[in-house]
């Protein structure tokens, strides 16, 4: 154990805040002037073309196709973790010169500039589930919305609640979303039509599904790290007055369904399996199915800033994702205890998380207190947000000399779209 | 105007009774013996191989490729209106002689009997949104489980309540479903695990998307059969117990997800044009973006019943789709009027449909009261669902001496999976 840790020998250049170190190895899908989408790799400030690493031989022991020329992840996720880790320890080994031939890499034909590439939707998603796992989130708006009952509904500590989210307009990080149109009602209770007067963010991650699973095959908590692929940041847009509307008896629809930016960056689990830790403490028993001896939690920090018009940015929620009560395990064996199927490219997000303190807490939502009390930042203040804002969302796992991230996943707010 | 009418013509032997006559022409994917899995249209007894029914040019005026030689009709459903139509009166031209060529078609080549197929999913799944578009069962719910209020919630005539549901378990009409297993509370409020007791169906009809839309574009009521592409049966199988106690506050998830039987036979809506009907009058003033001038639902017959495994069947539920509150031009209206965007294989459910009398509600929970008083069947009864029996659900449209049908959609209910 005396070989110096793995970033010195990195031969490409990485910066010391950058998110793209040797540890992390985050998969995309990139396109650049003509070359048309293939899967890629960020390491500093370049994009490796992986399909062309591939070409190179790199993967020879472990992958007999070139699963990375094409426009999504979905086949190289379905292949499993075993291929997946030595994928990784192959592109490590390269990286640092165990594997020979980096020094025969060109630009533009091996690895692209990272700020010259168009970064797309680096996965084909399958279904979208928004879990509710964070304890402190779904206790806040409890008290909002119920203030003479517990914050906590009955079921919430005996099971990981969750809906079905849209798959559809899932977009990538980048992507300008319209600020939606819709009912809600005036506060005089009167059925209005107009652009929401209540947008919001939420800050989540999004675990994504690599193996699927069989119709009528429930996967126990041991065996759910065998299906996930990775992470991605996931910012889960919400129209709070159409959301209030339209949310009884069936759950969320319109109030979520207008876009959801998640980032062009899957960091895998192997790049967090530093960060791991165990959750907190789950104060009421759970059914067996549901009880999980592993670590399935991670310590990642998340920030939310808005960015105005005019350039001033501020952070407004800054949290660890360590304060989830339910675990990913738990939420894979809930999702499948029923015989649920999982499929490659399925995300399952974690519901928003917030911690103890007002700084922490992942939504505007709660933030603001429903839009009744206006955020002081950096020279401007927010209730919710206005048109010509950006959300500025960022993760990292920072450990010693190790640091992970997904790049920043930018959503610039557009006014809404004019009726015809 | 003396032509004699096209099933007078067809060239395809075709029972009185049979749901595939020459004004159908349902659309699936099937396979056979070692043939690998391709688009098929039914009429009478047969399943012709359209892959192969393009090779012998009869498209040549409407398709430059064959897109039905795959196993999904994905790529189909998105060529648009023109297209189908198009397509459709070159079949029904052809197997009524018009185009020359039917004599020369040979079994087993260019058509199979349809018993010996097998038939397969016929789309890609997209997304599946399930409506609440029945006023009677939305007031049969109400009534139940809020009993001192009014029976429908106060958005309900403002707006098709609708929430996602699961697309990785949407399954093909044939496939046998476990019993689910998941959480419920016992009588007196114990959390519990184990096989549902509370298994139901519910009679629904999917609309089918074909031509997709754009994020953040609102499609209008006027312009909403343009993205339709057909119908299918789906009967959207439901665990009362375990939905009961997991759909507050974010609604249903594992009482839906565990198997969603859908037909094997998309219907379009050409088929269905003589069907066309308008809906119930709306006693609520609805949003502009809501408001329909045309005819856009369906009478369409639905019949479910439960053939027990002795053999035994009897009809539960027998109603029309007239009964249905929202039309499908408001349905896809109110779906996209916030920018969310539809995309081929989504399919846009409408809710169980339920009429006035008994005999016409459309799932065990309403024919049951909760499963409170036992239905008296053919020799059987029943409350909720039994292992072993299976549910034979079809639907049709009949007018003078058309017919349209989509044929049955069988459920077979087998036992729990053993936890491991």
């Amino acid at each position: 154990m005396t070989n110096p840790p793995l970033h010195k020998l990195c031969l490409v250049p990485v910066a010391e805040d950058s998110d793209f170190t040797i540890y992390n190895l985050p998969y995309g899908v990139f396109k650049c002037k003509s070359k048309k989408a293939t899967v890629g790799v960020a390491i500093g400030d370049i994009v490796l073309d992986i399909a062309a690493v591939y070409e190179r031989g790199v993967f020879k022991t472990c992958l007999e196709h070139n699963v990375f020329l094409q426009d999504s992840l979905n086949d190289f996720m379905a292949l499993g973790r075993p291929v997946w880790k030595a994928v990784r320890e192959n592109l490590q080994a390269w990286l640092t010169g165990e594997i020979p031939g980096w020094e025969h890499t060109r630009a533009g034909i091996d690895y692209w500039p990272i700020h010259q590439v168009e970064l797309l939707l680096p996965f084909k998603v399958a279904g979208y589930t928004d879990f509710y796992s964070g304890e402190e989130h779904a206790a806040n708006v409890g008290k909002m919305f119920r203030p003479n009952a517990d914050p906590l509904l009955p079921n919430w500590k005996h099971l990981p609640v969750a809906y079905h989210g849209r798959s559809s307009s899932v977009v990538v990080a980048g992507t300008p979303i319209h600020r939606p149109c819709g009912q809600f009602l005036s506060a005089d209770g009167v059925v209005q039509f107009g652009p929401s007067r209540k947008l919001d963010y939420e800050v989540e991650l999004g675990f994504v599904i690599g193996t699927p699973s069989e119709l009528g095959q429930p996967v126990s908590t041991q065996d759910a790290m065998d299906h996930v692929f990775g992470v991605v940041l996931l910012n889960d847009l919400s129209a709070r007055d159409i959301q209030r509307w339209e949310y009884q008896p069936l759950g969320p629809f319109l109030g979520k369904n207008f876009g959801t930016p998640i980032s062009a960056w899957v960091v895998t689990m192997e790049a967090l399996e530093a960060f791991r830790l165990e959750g907190p403490e789950q104060d009421v028993p759970v059914l067996t199915y549901l009880q999980d001896e592993g670590s399935h939690h991670w310590d990642i920090q998340l920030e939310m800033s808005i960015r105005t018009k005019d350039g001033s940015q501020a952070a407004v929620s800054k949290v660890s994702s360590r304060y989830l009560y339910w675990s990913l395990a738990q939420q894979v064996a809930h999702h499948t205890i029923n015989g649920c199927n999982l499929e490659t490219g399925d995300i399952l997000a974690t519901g928003t998380i917030s911690g103890q303190s007002p700084e922490t807490w992942g939504s505007l939502l709660e933030r603001t207190f429903d839009g009744t009390q206006a955020l002081d930042l950096a020279g401007f203040s927010r209730t919710y947000l206005e048109d010509g804002d950006t959300l500025v969302y960022r993760g990292k796992a920072v450990a010693s000399d190790m640091r992970v991230g997904w790049g920043a996943v930018e959503t610039s707010i557009l006014e809404a779209v004019k009726s015809k």
